[in-house]
């Protein structure tokens, strides 16, 4: 019998996949590759444009809640914080405290209700001092993820070294890359991916 | 200038794909035509399995809400039913006069917010009874979006004569096809997506 595997992908146009003329995003690049390992996910794209930490607090549960009905196999992976880090007239849109604490929160959340979590770290976008700012809650965020037990995916580092994925987003809208970018920032994901998946 | 082009995708698991390989489902195929045709649209999946009309009217205006700011070019794709027929004990999950009753308030809704919606039939599955009814719910539904002015795409007929579609759908889990039964459905959906996309 196979799994009832449903899993909600929460974060910001990262996540919703933006830019992507494939429309899948590396969301749906790993549901392809889940299906090709012999999976039947259930997968659901809760990535929504400009959210930061906080504005994604809000909505997620709700929005988790109903996708994940008791007896399923249900997960949660999340990204965010490259809105949080954007500059807004005197700092950045959050806190990192306060970027911290959301999903100090939201970890705890779900493992309240036993939804098995996976972290992918914001990516970098066309804007060196942005990147630093994000650099940072990189390491933030990881800290949290290593006291949780949660899975986190350094991709942010690897993204900036990438000549491919700093074009594509330097020629596309300075943040999001193409289709291109998005199947490297999905193979960067792939392992660990691969290793959660198989976790019962 | 291209236009902020926001589309929200709003159903049950047919909207959601479940079932396709390729993590596409129909909306990521129209997506991915919308993108090839020139358009640069942020889409949204908002299909969730299992759910009847009733089930979505309750959550489609906030999820909705939060994806379609204000100043970009807002849009709906509709599509349920397919549970709202499915049988319960003594009758249908919902009764169509109550199905008619959610459309005809979520189209009001919509066209408050100034919203435009494109509506899909829902689809045919491998049971004779079921599908009888969900034509006659496909019959109420467009009667409703005429009424609204709303472009209606009455694909239940020409899938349940698709011995494609309907072999797939036979040979899954009795309710979803597979990659090229979304193919199809796409393919059936996709010239009055675009006389939709291109309407200002």
């Amino acid at each position: 019998m196979v799994r009832d595997l449903r899993i909600c992908c929460v974060g910001d146009s990262f996540v919703a996949g933006v830019g992507d003329t494939r429309c899948l995003g590396w969301v749906g690049r790993l549901g392809v590759s889940a299906h090709a390992a012999g999976y039947a996910p259930t997968l659901y794209n809760l990535g929504v444009r400009g959210q930061t930490s906080t504005d994604i607090q809000i909505r997620w549960l709700g929005e988790c809640e109903r996708r994940l009905p008791a007896g399923s196999d249900a997960r949660v992976v999340l990204s965010f914080g490259v809105n949080d880090t954007s500059w807004d007239g005197g700092g950045p849109r959050v806190d990192p405290e306060v970027s911290q604490e959301a999903l100090t929160r939201m970890l705890a959340h779900a493992a309240d209700r036993d939804w098995r979590v996976l972290m992918v770290a914001p990516p970098p976008v066309d804007d060196v001092a942005h990147n630093e700012r994000t650099a940072d809650l990189d390491e933030r965020f990881a800290e949290i993820c290593a006291r949780a037990a949660v899975p986190y995916v350094r991709v942010h580092r690897a993204l900036r070294e990438s000549a491919l994925w700093m074009r594509e987003v330097a020629e596309g809208d300075g943040a999001h890359p193409g289709a291109r970018g998005y199947d490297l920032l999905a193979e960067l994901i792939a392992p660990h991916w691969r290793e959660w998946l198989s976790a019962e």
